[in-house]
């Protein structure tokens, strides 16, 4: 299995979750955008705007390449001369409240000195924490862990609750999901084919986990203070990204595209000073749940 | 002139400050948040919102001190066991997209060694452009630099357009102003007592010469058109503190009040994907004068 077949396949993953999206959402379709990189690859980003459920999403497919720079190698810690790296980002911004952001990675990365991994994640932000539907979304991506390696949700949980954390608000960004990085052959029971496997089943997880979440939701009755709700959420959702997320950081400070990677970003947010929500209330309730690491299952 | 007396100061310029934008606002009043921080020192945070001319505003006044701790030493390049901070930070956001954004910062820093500078600056980030206003704008700032040093604004207007320069986006944040840091009697022609009066005297320029800009746009008509400009320029804006403005970074890695901090951000603020203005719009001529560094005067 070499990079374009990996490459490839990511691709149709795409395709996959945008026709699915696009079933799921019922009004808006797709709009791609092709673009190529000075320095080798490109990629085709797709935007879905003013749907029925969503109000803005992005399903990003990218290969890129070229020599390693002086920044990657000191964020890897690696030496090699050319890199190769594929694969599929998705943000999306619902509309109701009561239906949360979603995000899901799965990456490929590789030197010309024979070193790969895969990384990735899916990770869930409800305006609104409902317990029994953040064990929902857990249980369907510890299944697919448990199909692959028994170990792998108990390992990757942890590490999306400690990245997707926002320090500077002592929060979580939403009720976490599974984060694994640098997985290859060396580091695991899998062979590269096998969590290659994983990678996509994640990824073909995503739309019907979605699905589940959206359509506890999307009926649901919304008043303008829950509006208000989800914009100072989703202005948390910029903190994050802005201020912490590894790749959006990486990717602007050294030059990556810039809409590409700053279409994780809603089209509304807003900002209150000092916002408290009253207490017991279940805006209250959902930073309480934020306050702490959860066990979800 | 010792570090009570600066921070006492300071003290005035906010009241002197917050009473003037409340009398230019003509509406809403602010209010006021006093905080402490655990390892000394503490603040006054005043923030104002829903006013006639401003949506959302803060002006803030603080005072800390505490041992000089390792990020400290490692971002200022210098040894100190103990360390005194004094200032007056602003930002405002108007409702009305013919009126400018408008930060301001004015600043003390001390270490118990005797190492002493002053630093801050002034700028303006308008919806739209108005090459003229600009001018009136610029021309104020250089009017308080020269009653200090000649060279003053011809070293610090450059030094803001660096400072407030968004790489991600090739953008400046707006027209710019003045920026400079570290200034102190060993590097510059003035004493101790004259930076500081300079300070002063630039903090008292401020009212005035935002006043001058609100008159110009506050009683202007807004299509709707023009209000989804005026957020997505208040995303750019959001994009530059959170990704870029060293004083935001430093002061959420470093344990700062986040709340005083991130009172910089706009009420609402608006992404699109790859939203580009028509050709020859205001918003297209707008995007062209922050596409290279201008000479205002």
């Amino acid at each position: 299995m070499n990079k374009e077949q990996i490459a490839a396949r990511f691709q149709e993953l795409q395709d996959n979750i945008c026709r699915g999206l696009e079933a799921l959402d019922g009004k808006s379709l797709f709009s791609e955008d092709q673009w190529e990189r000075a320095e080798g690859g490109g990629g085709r980003t797709r935007i879905i705007t003013e749907g029925d459920l969503i109000e803005k999403g992005g399903v990003a497919f990218s290969a890129v390449h070229g020599p390693v720079s002086a920044d990657m190698k000191k964020q890897l810690g690696l030496e090699g001369e050319e890199f190769f790296a594929t694969g599929v980002s998705i943000v999306l911004h619902p509309h109701n409240p009561h239906v949360p952001i979603i995000h899901m990675n799965v990456r490929y990365f590789q030197l010309d000195d024979g070193t790969y991994w895969f990384g990735g994640g899916i990770d869930l932000t409800p305006h609104y924490i409902i317990p029994e539907q953040a064990r929902l979304f857990h249980a369907a991506l510890k299944a697919v862990c448990d199909r692959y390696d028994s170990s792998f949700y108990s390992k990757f949980k942890p590490w999306a609750d400690d990245y997707f954390y926002i320090p500077h608000r002592s929060e979580t960004r939403g009720i976490g999901g599974i984060f694994f990085d640098h997985l290859s052959e060396n580091n695991s029971s899998l062979t590269k084919t096998q969590l290659f496997d994983f990678c996509l089943e994640l990824g073909n997880t995503f739309v019907p986990a979605y699905a589940k979440q959206a359509e506890l939701g999307r009926e649901l009755p919304v008043t303008p203070d829950e509006l208000r709700w989800r914009n100072l959420r989703r202005g948390r959702y910029v903190e994050f990204n802005l201020v912490h997320d590894r790749g959006t950081k990486f990717g602007l400070y050294s030059g990556g595209r810039t809409e590409s990677i700053l279409m994780s970003l809603p089209a509304h947010a807003a900002w209150e000073y000092n916002h408290a929500p009253e207490l017991n209330s279940r805006e209250y309730e959902t930073l309480n749940w934020l306050g702490t690491k959860q066990e979800w299952l």
